[in-house]
């Protein structure tokens, strides 16, 4: 921890600020500039002390606080040899050499909606269904999913097409049951600060995929992980989706530069999704390709047999040729970063 | 609802579209351009019609899809004929010509330190006292609050100095053990759209303090409040307390244009958190100035005995001294907008 | 400067960037954490070497440069025993106890229109005339201004009104032409960084309102109006006209925090911009209101006789009976905070 | 244009509008649905008439004005049948089927530093040199570039190794001095809207690169390019160079979804600056080849064989060997996506 003084701060100032320190436990060295003054506080770990910070800083005559080491732990690079690998079973690896591609409706809305999405899916090479049965809305009278039967039909495309299962859960009461149904547990944009549910999915024994809130800094995501890290649930893998910014154009601004960045912070998998991350079916493809190419572990994308009759997000879902057509486009980028993905699949339904 | 076709759309795609929204219950009525055409779709009101926009903008020939009535309902200004006041009993009234003042600290910490801040917040004229039991934390490492036995201090000291009490809640399991402690109910600005704690304090008795979300934009955080008067809870007042830009010398930006903004789309009383606004102590003052000055119904502001030793937010608390005599200033601004705002009091402590 | 080197950087990198400390002039303090070293760098003046950054950050083993000097001396607070209060003659200072208020049409459209507005703007207590004639558009299409007619009916009415006259320069070639006519130069959001016309207007002997860029960071802010003072005028004032955030409800976020704010760092008067900020005519009067509650030095005001046919800014121009009506109430807040400002005046029409 | 009118609004306000409407030469058609009426406005181009939106915003009984036409015109899409390629001789062609490398310092430093970082770039595929020899630096105390003698270095440099020259313009009287020595002339961020500037480059023959300011939206880029098409100037370019967001943990917030959407809204080819867009040189691989994947014309990189030392810039510019490395990974991604970029060459040194 560094601690600027204001310039002109008395020596009795100075030393009441080190007075503070030393009782915090800190070691302490002053630095006397021309100008100012700053004082270096080192000694052991920083993890749980940010809330020092903001003591120091109602100090008068302090200036500035600056926190140096990380105030995350778990999810932090160093914490581990290697990088985080989520096995799902069946072959499916989120974090290794393979790029996944979760693919799916926004919405769960019906059987035939759900299983033609995800036979088509399947073949062209996802190996993960996205679905919604819990839709966090931003209005009450929009639809709101259809819940329990949404789960049911989502495990028994699952099943059916050899597809893992991806889904939303909203609300702490229903982590179990949402568990239950599905292989991988995510978590919202609009909830990435929901402390509580963080906790509950920390205690969770099925994997989780943490969206990042809509003006999340990166360390603010990595220490909502860290919630669910410190709860004892380590398969955790994180998914950009973009973040809000003055632009109308766009529905939202995707941020494909926290791909590398998080890979120089965390060990843990990230995913983008295209879809919310532009809110543009055009755009999906071109974004696929860019997140592969500066290396995502994989991608999420809204796909509907019939996007102008989609409950939701419509504008965003590509249709099922759209995406079939893109999934090879997709593997080439894969092999040119040395990397691969699963294309054409010849599907044994069960 | 207004959609604007793309240029060169044919009029085979006209019809398309406009087949849809007959289907979808709308009068149509087409205007052709020279280089567009737009379909004007009116038709009783568009009230849980939202979903529909992106059925229409997934329409390849769809170039924008432009909702003309406004999402919200209860909480418009249009239904109802006066402005919401609030009665907390014993004269406390949010909304009418008082502008009231909730003071104390961020987190409850002892009994001392929040008796010594009550009974100060109170004798300068706040009439609530404010002080967290369960604290959102960015980090998993920092204090998460007392829990119920900083609510049951916070009763305590409410009884004790004649103030009405608001805390957050942010577990939907404890809406209503908060709500046993509490006067209002405080949403945090993490949880604006937690849809399901939304729905649980619509369903609650006693009044709500939605706070704006981090980046929401008004329309969302009216509908946020649409969802807490949707469930039947309609004393509900909004909190403006900064959003997140670019500027990083201050913690927030404070929008206090979203107060006479709010004035001419809701009924609703509006809060403000220049604390949280801002960060920093030397600019709660004159930003709560402001704030009375355009025309906010209140404010919510930190004060504690020793900001250098708060567990939380200490740079961004008064000191006791200076809420003393900031409370006067605002008086006279409270004149200069023709309300009035209650200072010195004599206490009749209990 | 302090240099935070990355956890486990070896002795020799240490040194290495200590010696290139010392190279660079500075005094050179280790201090070695357990975790982390951290290189404090003291010595003189910080002033041009901000460049030195970058050349630090640029080692492999350095993960972050923290400045702590202002990188700006002029404008400073530190700079000036007094706060700047600039002289305009016949009574009208800006930074000292009055508040002043600019008014006028966005645009100088014709004799007619610019007589009539400034004649009632003079009358309800205005001091200085706003009226552009080069006006910044977005699109080449738009109108560009009236040019040097629109310059002479500026002057013609600030004598006839006895009024001081404000106009944007936009192109550094006219810098001396505009002074010709004006009493104050302003440099528009737009060109806050453009260095060229900053350059010109420092050499220019008359006052200077500098905008705040759209995204300017306050830090940023100050080193261009740093740009004006290098070059030799002092006489600057800075004006808050709202940032760009994701809001679309308001045409810009007005930044009122950055009044109390500014009045830390520097000694500038400050002018706030409530038309501009907003973009909307009902939001001007209290967002006037709550600039002066917070220590502004000074209104600017778009004020048109028929905002539904001005040619540019109609929305956000108050008409005179408006203006009329909020100055005695801007009066009555700036007396709340201890300041004055004029009002109805009656006129010697020369 | 569309025109929303308030709900509640009379007959009369609805008349009095439509009136202005068909004063200004609209063809009227109102649609009276049962909250609110709104008034279609067709007939001919709106170019132009971006001033009108105003002026109808301003009537106290209009909500919005939509305007449903493109507001710019010779840079769109529409206007001509194939994309822009601009031809700068030796085969180097911008826009077609190549994707090209522009590379070298931030700034101009020395002949040593310059002729070492061309023969470098040019041998590993570049084909565009550039460098800065006029600085715009937030401080004036920060270096503001070699100037003339700057400008003759990167001629030399260009003639030497078979390289094309881009260089900033930022002084309106230097556009015909520096086009001497450039082959293309940057516009810079902070520029993007200096209008005088853009007009003088619109009348220079040589082709312009035109950067996104810091917080543009799309349109107002276009509009900004349609500035120097208007004056005559069609061989323009547009360079992304990340947008100003929350985040700190990168210099700006590189937003690639601006390529794939300007390919469906304009003819000119689009070039990607990542090193400006991220701030960190261990990002400007993965958000080079992403930019590449997602459709970009070109790459603008910062090379430097000592950044270290580099006066500015150094974090963010890549050392000679780690863009050696890069370029054919580079290609590879450009092949997966149908297209090629020059890799090694053998240089004939004149």
């Amino acid at each position: 921890m560094i601690v600027v003084m204001k310039s002109g701060a008395q020596p009795s100032a100075i030393q009441e600020v080190s007075d503070r320190l030393l009782e915090l436990g800190y070691q302490v060295n002053p630095i006397f500039g021309v100008e100012k003054t700053i004082i270096g506080a080192v000694g052991g770990s920083e993890h749980g002390k940010v809330d020092f910070i903001d003591q120091l800083r109602s100090y008068a005559d302090v200036e500035d606080v600056i926190l140096i080491t990380k105030p995350y732990k778990f999810v932090a690079i160093e914490s581990r040899p290697n990088r985080t690998v989520i096995d799902l079973g069946n072959g499916v690896h989120i974090g290794g050499n393979d790029v996944v591609t979760m693919a799916g409706p926004c919405t769960v809305e019906s059987e035939e909606q759900l299983m033609e999405t995800a036979e088509a899916v399947a073949k062209a090479g996802a190996t993960i269904l996205r679905g919604g049965a819990y839709k966090p809305s931003t209005s009450p009278y929009s639809y709101q999913g259809m819940g329990v039967p949404g789960l049911e039909l989502l495990k028994d495309a699952g099943n059916r097409f050899g597809l893992k299962v991806i889904t939303e859960v909203m609300d702490l009461r229903k982590v179990e049951l949402v568990a239950q149904y599905a292989d991988i547990l995510q978590i919202g944009t609009r909830n990435m600060q929901n402390y509580d549910l963080l906790k509950e999915v920390g205690q969770s024994k099925i994997p989780v995929m943490l969206k990042r809130g809509m003006t999340a800094k990166i360390e603010e995501w990595l220490l909502a992980a860290e919630y669910i890290a410190a709860g004892g649930n380590d398969q955790i893998m994180l998914c950009e989706r973009g973040v809000r910014t003055f632009e109308t154009a766009t529905r939202n601004t995707l941020d494909l530069s926290a791909i590398p960045l998080l890979k120089t912070l965390t060990h843990l998998p990230i995913i983008v999704d295209p879809s919310q991350g532009t809110g543009r079916r055009d755009l999906v493809g071109p974004m696929s390709k860019a997140a592969v190419a500066c290396g995502a572990d994989g991608l999420i994308i809204e796909v509907h047999p019939h996007p102008d009759h989609a409950i939701k997000d419509g504008a965003q879902s590509m249709t099922i040729p759209a995406f079939q057509q893109l999934m090879p486009e997709l593997s080439q980028i894969s092999v040119a970063v040395g990397r691969s993905m699963a294309t054409l699949r010849e599907l044994t339904v069960t």
